[in-house]
């Protein structure tokens, strides 16, 4: 398959560009009987909206989302389901320059050699941050079934922002509080700071990156396929197809790796006639399968590439090292917008596996 | 595809149990008149094996890798490569009793789950270590095929264990002396004290984890397809199908989330005629493409789980939480062994993305 | 992967359904550089289209298609193509009865238990001879791929209709005036009586099937891969995905079945450089490859499943067996409006194939 | 996927050559808890074995298959499954003429083409008779499982031979003395009149071709997977995998193409409180779902191309048109030896589908 189709049983195709007629998504594979409605993917898409605070991009993008097939009655069809968002009129004049300046940071130069200078680069193309909403149409589907028919539920919040990082916290307070601030981070306090940093990085014409912390609870034991579909595998495939992602662990991840093993292992024991782990530190997989734990992964996402900044570019026409000063207005930092997004992709691949394995059938009941 | 395949038009598929009769692979896709002999494959098996110092386990297995079809005449013949190794006596007895007392850290509970109890849990199944030599053996084949049509070497080497950092690193000296300590780490000095880590582990019935660092030089402009196969996105989920990575990160990775754009971009210059960037904090790869820098990639591996000590566990036929002591042999630290593996993942999939951007051609030249 | 999508490399992923919004197709794998409008696709569907003669239904479907995403400067850009048609108005009202007294020769019980109730039935729903819109849209992409970039040419006619058999026909004079009759038989003669037929059929309220033959030249040699994916393999998968084929043939075909393999067997002599075969028994397919000589493919439709003439089925409600008179104006013959379909979804193969093999590049020189 | 892999849950990959050191298969996505030994394999691999008859070729192939990974304890433990047979020694020795002088009927030619020259040709490769060994150890699992399962039984038999055509046949009396006659055709006169044909070739150098019918019963309804898996897709994509297949036809096939609609349709009644057709005109498939009836297919083979009477080639090294003579003991019909590689490779389909629709659990209950 190329590269704009995920999955195996829940099988996800993108389409469209930033600067297009439409981005859209098509899901072939979900189950026939879940009620589905236009208003559940959109209050995902609306979390990832541009334009809502005022530390996110100034542009306005309505992002109304249409189903347009795969429905019947209000219930999924089991045919494939289309969703599509018209884009509204942009501005791509600035992007004429990438043609032959590349960004810093961006793949211009990259899309530029690969497709022979016939890729449409205005506003980043296939390679924009605005592909995520097709994400989050496909991935609103995924998380809905999940929560329908297993009960999972998925949760992504920021952790850090800038080097700020948010204190340990408890899944049910982050549920209910990190919508209440800018930066989605369910430690307020540090939520206020975070909203400073950034503030200060768009002022100085320059960007933060971030990490976002995902938990799924509710995951049956099982999912996952050795060797090469493990569920860290499949995951970070997905989570390596959001832009500006550029590392990911699960449970203990980077830092558990110093420990020794008998810190890191996680005992099991019994609790209400199920097999837990006192511990959590395998972030709810072992051996590439769910465990019955939570799952919790962290994303790390680089600093915006997109800085009002003067940068050094080469001219492709002349040749000579030149200064670039990229105009449009950009977010200042993208992780505050990304956790409706993590929960998509991350929901994505869990329905995936959970077809495959056998644990969501192929109609669900009435 | 269920599990055990990986790839789009360099395709692997894994067979064969820990104690079973061999571990095998089927490589589909392999261009034909590529010259190749089993001690190409033998090679790097060898770097993998067990046994080879003090800090690993002492288990002997000799690893000795036959190629039973796919080659004519010293060169792929563009049929199906074949590769196996038979196992030699294993010794069972100890892991009778995983079937009911599951091992922290590893995946006895899940496997018997998910497959009902028909798992072959010996020596771990398809979840032991031993199942990265069929890894290996694929992407032998890769690493040569890279080297020989595009001239893409790729280099792993032990980064740090158990917390001990290698200092930075030039390639070229990494190239020549990461082999001549029992870390497989260019930073001899370290290496030494890393060496002595793992044995006071081992003493302690404890193990070690730590990071391995990638660098693949050569790789064409434009590697990678959007969205989903995006070349993080491919790297990750190989590299994610190796037990004990537990986190993955590209170029500046998780530290690069907490810089500003400004400094974590990389400017673009021109050298010898060619676009390269003056720094590489991506890694080598934009957009989900490679840049046409140097591909860097941090994999980092949880202590091995396997470890003497005394851990809690669940007695399945009673309920009871016990004391569990895992008896045999094992590895204090499996990061040593762990380069040519990593060398070898990474090499499957440049060399998938080569084939499917038509970089390699279905037949090479004689 | 789920069943609405074929193909490796160039790669279609169908929509929509026959009473919904849309009928829709999404193409990924598609070269840059390929100049394609809208009317390349809409030509196609012109002629695919009911309602232009007398012998088909007179629905009124005006098909008009639009390329959503996937262009840009009038050339493909490497990125996926939509394309959508919006249903008109239509009346569904006729298809409420389908729910409970399924058609014979139709799938409508069998997709009522596939999807437990909730699929879309009306106008046959996904099983609509409508959706060949959607083959005809990727296909008419593909054909001109394939014209513009290996100059492979594929024609489809009529060759048999309610077992009047089209004589012997000269591939250029098929080109010629295959479309100047309702049939699209390019044997003038018999095309009257195919069309008087058809027209007797269509008096007593009944139905009538035939035969398409498909020529294509141009192809290299090489074209599919063994064992799976021999060039019948994929060619018979994708023709039997248009509803009402029932029987595909290569070369001489069930008639070369009772023949000796000396009368069969194709010699090969030299023309003009070219190894060629003196005869074509093998239909340009050896061993699953293309051999170099045209492709010729036989393609038996039923006679259409929908008819006025009463007939017995059962009501899902009450169990009896009972008498169907089904309302709708139906073609009495499909096998005219068939030619394109089947151009198309041969053209969808041979280039998911001429890719695989690197005999299209990724990028068309401007 | 390369060529060599088929199915999406039942997944299986060919490997090994005619003359090489053996011929296996993998199949991943057994579930697991499948009682299985080496017997149910060799069975099925026997009937297909040369040598065993006066009318197929004098060669003698063992053909012992030997079950080298995925069985645990007398079950399938969910791990892919690895089957072998070793090649004995051949005689290579008459194919160096294949290098210069393709042979008619032959893949010679392309094969040379496609692969540069590096192809296996000694026996053909990869595209030898003998590789349909591994569709039968695949297939033989496959037919276990779904008998084992879902009491589905298939069963072929030869249908015709050189134009000589078996009478109507009744299951149960095919079952039973399919076997009895060295063509396997159930109507025992008939194979009589077939036999004698086949000896007549023989005597001339020449060779027959004929049909094969294959039925499967016990299916459930909506097996299949609209648009392009439709169970004629996936099912006609296999068979024309096997070499000397040019043609397929479901149910009434050809012939239904030359009745009219209300002859051909199937009308339903209830019997047993099961909807059922009172015909099967349909060979058990609408709108490519599987009806509940019988499944019904004709493959057609084409005279074995390996003749002994002098043939028209070209000799490539001098471009001269030149008489050639096969040497080597060849089948003077291939038919014979086909019914249960027909019953592999529709078991395999129908497994394939079988678990995609849920139809067969992940593990099967001990």
């Amino acid at each position: 398959m190329p590269g704009n189709i995920l999955g195996e049983r829940f099988v996800t195709m993108s389409f469209g560009e930033s600067h297009g007629k439409c981005v859209g998504m098509v899901v072939d594979g979900c189950p026939a009987g879940l009620p589905l409605h236009d208003s559940d993917i959109q209050s995902q898409l609306d979390r990832r909206r541009p334009g809502t605070s005022v530390i996110t991009t100034q542009r306005k993008e309505e992002d109304k989302v249409e189903i347009i097939s795969g429905m019947y009655n209000g219930f999924t069809s089991g045919a494939p389901i289309c969703m599509l968002i018209w884009n509204q009129d942009q501005d791509s004049g600035p992007y004429e320059l990438i043609k032959t300046k590349p960004r810093p940071g961006h793949a211009d130069y990259q899309a530029m050699v690969k497709y022979g200078g016939f890729a449409d680069y205005r506003g980043g193309g296939r390679f924009s941050g605005r592909l995520t909403a097709t994400l989050v149409m496909a991935g609103s589907v995924a998380q809905k079934l999940l929560q329908y028919s297993l009960g999972i539920e998925t949760t992504a919040y920021t952790k850090e922002i800038g080097g700020i990082t948010a204190g340990s916290i408890d899944l049910m307070e982050a549920k209910k509080n990190r919508y209440t601030n800018d930066v989605r981070c369910p430690d307020t306090a540090k939520a206020e700071k975070m909203k400073a940093a950034i503030m200060e990085a768009r002022r100085d014409g320059d960007s933060l990156g971030g990490i976002i912390e995902c938990i799924s609870t509710g995951l049956p034991v099982g999912l996952g396929e050795p060797i090469f579909a493990s569920l860290e595998s499949d995951l970070s495939k997905a989570l390596f197809s959001v832009p500006a992602v550029k590392a990911v662990e699960f449970g203990s991840g980077f830092n558990g790796t110093k420990r020794r093993g008998s810190e890191n292992n996680d005992c099991y024991t019994k609790q209400d006639g199920r097999i837990i782990t006192t511990t959590n530190n395998s972030g709810g997989i072992l051996g590439g399968l769910s465990s019955g734990m939570p799952l919790v992964i962290k994303i790390g996402f680089k600093p915006a590439s997109s800085i009002a900044k003067t940068q050094r570019t080469v001219d492709l026409l002349t040749g000579a090292q030149i200064d670039l000063n990229v105009p449009g207005r950009h977010d200042p930092c993208v992780v505050p917008r990304a956790p409706p997004i993590i929960e998509c992709v991350v929901s994505m691949v869990l329905t995936d596996h959970a077809l495959r394995g056998g644990f969501i059938p192929p109609v669900l009941n009435r």
